[in-house]
């Protein structure tokens, strides 16, 4: 297929050469979701983020990617040195991040990456009214996709479960739903204030994240209050805002998320870069610092994170001993075969191994699956060394 | 200064193109001990070993450097499937690895690395009696470093108490001793057979590790229950031989060595690679594992790995917050302020940063310096983080 690379780059702003360069070396991928057509970028390329997608339409529609959000170490002075006058809090939540556009009238939810996924696609046209976005369509909703049944990051959340059906026998909970936290221009990555934000989104009937608060950037310890309250249950963490979105968010997470990542990480310890684990164990460092722990608060920390590495290693080290496969696994539902079968497609056009682990047709037609994510290189390292390969 | 390629490509019997481009790389470094100028190699180029050293003398003089010991994780089925028959168990010290030899009538105590050390070549030639080199002049004796009083890995070891001086009123103690655990050919890298290589130490008075058994290489419990022991000890582990070193020796350490290992990488976080403190988690999973560790050992475990990150972490944070200077300090006598200086200039020619934190002229002339090494990663990330820089 040609692919018309000046058009691209007048369209972009990018110089061709840049563009012709980054197709050769793959940093830019040509996708197809049914009959549409798309690059993605996978890595940010000048002023052009990571996961920005172009459609190769008649209006070449750009949606920009979401960018990177960064992270204070410590609140204080952190906040003070960086925002403007107040701060707005807003809850992080640990699902994964979905940008859902209008393209030629078609709904479709763009992954951080910048691909079109089919799962997450049709559940967003199930869970939302979409009248925003025929209303304005050249706005982005950014938000994040949360719960047990998703394929990317499975966390229960209790505020989204639904009834996918119900007999006189069974009640099947679908643990799903979407929170939208920005609404940007999809072109120019502009944000809406937050206020305009959350006015919109409560006209068209939108969930999205409620502020847990609005602060001058000098209430350090109120926010360190959510975040503590946070902790406590078992929550991710906090992403804070300038109300008029004039400096870019920043963000900061529990003791909690630090302590699940790495007790992940150490599952699938082969597989999950060491920058992951080294970065939440520095957190931990640095949240233990502010919070001025003392010897029972550090013990409390310290036996917790010992806890979540040990524990994770030996778990996974255990079942690759009784002859058993490393797997993150998945409960996802379906409501077709149809839908379901392009799903698994769109997992192998990403290189991700899986089994399946159980598949079953349910009373009103949906399909309930179980998949395992396999984890290739720690099941083999772990064999390895258990045969008796040196370090 | 003309290098002959040529003749260290004939006596290496590597290509002189591969010499050439070494040097080039900086692969090779060009070094000066006195007016003695010497090759090093900084990485393992083909057969020729990471540390191996040649002297630009008469004779082209080679030391090999000393192999790397692979390590098991899990000693059983690792040792039944790697040795032949039976297993010389000696104990691992927590040191520096030094080769010791005689080129042109002088005594060199060479580095891992590949460079002629000055501080250690002096404490080698007062500590023990070369006369096992004059009449051998092709060995190398490898042997470990160990005590308080050293550059490099500054550990207390009870055995290695020597009086420096003393009069009435003072005693000086310094804890320093040096322990020969190989006998090899200093061309051909061959080394002795173990029972050969203790007679021949015995014969010239020489401090030598002494095997802690000779076993079955079936026999894993016996071993692991040595290791339980060094444990106990605070000891850093074991090496695994066969008893006529017929295959390469493998290495096995203990919890404590661990432990510490961990300390240290997270009190120099930004330092210290993180391939290093990842490793080090690695080992304790599979130790726990092999070990068949109950939950109460777990969570010892969990948490005395636990206390090593976040402890030395926040102790890190913590000083750096109150302005002081994150440094590893060594404590270190010379017999002389030339042999100081001498010293001091060696650090600053391997591009090592450090404070000098005391200076004292003993009673005897001797010298009493402490050092601090700066770690300027950690110390700057620190403070840019307390600042309020983003992650």
């Amino acid at each position: 297929m040609h692919i018309n690379t000046s058009e691209i780059s007048k369209k972009l702003n990018l110089e061709e050469e840049i563009i012709k360069n980054a197709f050769e070396k793959r940093v830019i991928s040509l996708n197809k979701y049914k009959n549409r057509k798309y690059i993605a970028f996978k890595k940010k390329l000048r002023h052009i983020e990571r996961g920005t997608t172009l459609f190769l339409n008649d209006g070449m529609d750009v949606v920009m990617g979401y960018p990177k959000i960064r992270r204070a170490l410590v609140l204080d002075p952190t906040l003070k040195k960086y925002f403007i006058d107040r701060v707005v809090v807003e809850e992080k939540l640990n699902g994964y991040n979905i940008r859902i556009v209008n393209i030629d009238n078609e709904i479709l939810a763009i992954t951080r990456g910048g691909r079109i996924c089919p799962f997450t696609t049709k559940k967003v046209l199930k869970l939302l009214n979409m009248d925003i976005l025929k209303d304005y369509p050249d706005i982005m909703l950014c938000g994040e996709m949360v719960g047990l049944n998703n394929p990317y990051v499975p966390n229960y959340y209790s505020e989204v479960d639904n009834t996918t059906y119900k007999d006189e026998y069974n009640i099947i909970t679908e643990n799903l739903g979407f929170y939208i936290f920005d609404v940007r221009n999809r072109e120019t990555n502009m944000s809406l204030p937050i206020e305009e934000k959350n006015r919109l989104l409560e006209k068209y009937n939108i969930p999205h994240v409620k502020p847990l608060g609005i602060f001058k950037k000098e209430d350090v310890v109120e926010i360190k209050n959510i975040v503590m309250k946070l902790n406590s249950e078992k929550r991710e963490g906090i992403v804070l805002k300038d109300p008029n979105m004039l400096v870019d968010p920043i963000k900061y997470t529990t003791h909690y998320t630090q302590y699940s990542d790495l007790s992940v990480a150490f599952k699938y310890l082969f597989d999950l870069g060491i920058d992951f684990m080294f970065s939440r164990l520095v957190r931990e460092g640095y949240q233990s610092f502010e919070f001025k722990e003392g010897e029972k608060e550090l013990e409390k920390r310290a036996m917790s994170i010992g806890k979540a590495i040990i524990y994770s290693m030996v778990e996974s080290i255990k079942m690759v001993s009784r002859g058993e496969l490393i797997t993150e696994d998945f409960e996802l539902y379906f409501d077709s075969e149809g839908d379901m079968d392009e799903f698994l497609n769109y997992l192998k056009e990403l290189h991700i191994t899986y089994v399946i682990k159980k598949r079953e047709v349910l009373k009103n037609g949906a399909y309930r699956i179980e998949i395992g994510r396999v984890y290739s290189s720690t099941n083999d390292k772990i064999k390895g060394h258990l045969k008796g390969s040196l370090w």
